[in-house]
């Protein structure tokens, strides 16, 4: 199932994780639930405050729920958030993020809402256990061949959103994962240097910079 | 360096992920430079909102500095945190998250402050950029056979943990992630079945429930 020029499914850890790139656009095949299954895996195993495990995975492929997420990210996009992207991103990404917004997220065949539940972790360790959670599922994409992407934009309209999907009170939707097949080739991600980020014992003291 | 106990450099993407699990207890051994090099390159390939990587990694080594990142944690778990965990946890989980605060984290030989900079990211995204490159270096941290754990609590101390890191007033430190070989082999990571955790189109349809 996994693209020839993708990692395949025994790719080395590294490779996986130094060529994670954001996908924006899907092709049209369908994704099958043991492909998903082990993405799913890896995410249950990230780690969690107190091992409580305080995430919600809700696996969208319904084409009709699917459509009403695409809905509410395009309108809070709309309404707010591109004007801040507008001033913050070069031309040619935010002409990308508005094309991954306006088609390409709808275009996955499965997405994938994470939310964290009150009622299982403690909410200001909420973050700390769904977020890793989610990289788990989007790490565990790439190395099956899978496109991903980790949005929040829906979840600033989290309340229809919950409304949506369903979900109790207690939990809050933190992150949309759009999941497919990647309808084209995506190059090498672009980082900063270490020492651009990476400090030694105090902030202000690079890495690398006194070897 | 790898133990071999532990997955090695070349370790299968799935192996390493499906059995990350928090070091508490680190033995004497240095970690070199090289090796933490890999692991700091994998966090900052982690995905970031707008891709401004808005992370700040202190890696410290300094003994002194160690030392009171280690008495902040102690005093955020002394003053309230061990008494919500008490209710919370068995008394064997108990008993092993307050040695690894007692004695565990200063026993590591190297331990990364992760922050987010409200300079560089929008603030409501700093969670989900911060905590999958977080992710990230643990991951790693494992695939080179490395313990390693995420850990929020000294964070309650926030302002005296950027204090002693000369944080700018902008970095939020978030993680404090202990680094080093770990003392002693750990079983595998104890996680609920995939339906307890997984709906599939919306709440309260467990995944493979309908297959």
């Amino acid at each position: 199932m996994a693209r020839p020029d993708r990692p395949a499914p025994s790719a080395g850890f590294f490779e996986v994780l130094l060529n994670q790139r954001a996908c924006r656009q899907f092709d049209g095949r369908p994704v099958d639930d043991d492909v998903l299954e082990r993405c799913l895996e890896a995410a249950i195993h990230a780690p969690s405050a107190e091992n409580k495990q305080p995430w919600v995975f809700v696996v969208v492929r319904d084409a009709a729920t699917r459509h009403q997420i695409a809905e509410l990210t395009r309108a809070a996009w709309r309404d707010g958030a591109r004007s801040l992207s507008e001033g913050r991103l070069t031309p040619e990404l935010l002409d990308d993020v508005e094309r991954g917004i306006e088609i390409g997220l709808e275009s996955a065949p499965v997405i994938v809402v994470v939310c964290g539940d009150r009622s299982i972790g403690h909410e200001v360790v909420l973050p700390s256990s769904v977020f890793p959670a989610t990289q788990n599922l989007l790490l565990a994409a790439n190395a099956v061949g899978l496109g991903s992407a980790l949005t929040t934009l829906a979840t600033l309209r989290g309340t229809e959103l919950a409304d949506l999907l369903d979900l109790p009170a207690t939990a809050r939707p933190m992150a949309v994962v759009p999941l497919g097949w990647p309808a084209r080739q995506l190059g090498p991600p672009r980082r900063l240097p270490l020492a651009e980020r990476v400090h030694v014992d105090r902030y202000g003291n690079p890495w690398g910079g006194s070897a």
